[in-house]
């Protein structure tokens, strides 16, 4: 196992909402994904989710409030909590959530991704 | 919940080698340190621990090889694999890991920090 450089892993994903893991611990994944646009809005019944902003911003829009997160800064989603990421330019996350979260939760569309490369 | 900004929170931390917590999701913390000088070998029986450089550099010493992780990388430890931590400048990590997990694994010594303040 080598040290994971974000930016290096970041500049091999070329798709908008198609998260890739990176690493993988105590059941847990880390993912990389880039965000650009609005996403779908959805919940995980049992997964909280952290958003880790590596570059750029987005709004995490949930239906009480609408969150501006920041590069350098972090949200958790706790389970249950209907949410919406929409990024108004490219932005990139770092995410953590339990191994098995689906990307759209309770949804299933076109952004949803049931199979998830490792880079 | 507000978003975590992480510069915020490691201008509130003035000890080395004193983890903060900063988030809880799905059992598992999101923990701040800094780091300088060298660390205590130790290892975890049960816990994979994940370090995130955010400023700074270190290398993170094994039995086996010495790995530089340096800023915007992260390394997951493998429960059971002895590690010591070394810092030749002040560096700022982000650490995952679950809910119950002991600075210094199965060592008890002066670094030891049974109970950690909520940032």
């Amino acid at each position: 196992m080598f040290p994971v450089n974000l930016i290096e892993k970041f500049e091999q994903i070329h798709e908008y909402w198609s998260p890739k893991i990176v690493g993988s611990l105590n059941g847990q994944l880390v993912k990389l994904v880039k965000f650009k646009g609005p996403f779908t809005w959805h919940h995980h019944e049992q997964e909280d989710e952290l958003f880790y902003v590596v570059k750029g911003a987005f709004v995490m829009e949930m239906r009480d409030k609408n969150l501006p997160i920041r590069e350098g800064e972090f949200y958790i989603v706790p389970k249950g909590v209907e949410h919406r990421p929409n990024a108004e330019q490219e932005v990139w996350v770092m995410l953590f959530e339990p191994d098995g979260t689906l990307n759209t939760g309770n949804v299933e569309n076109d952004f949803t991704k049931s199979i998830l490369e490792t880079l």
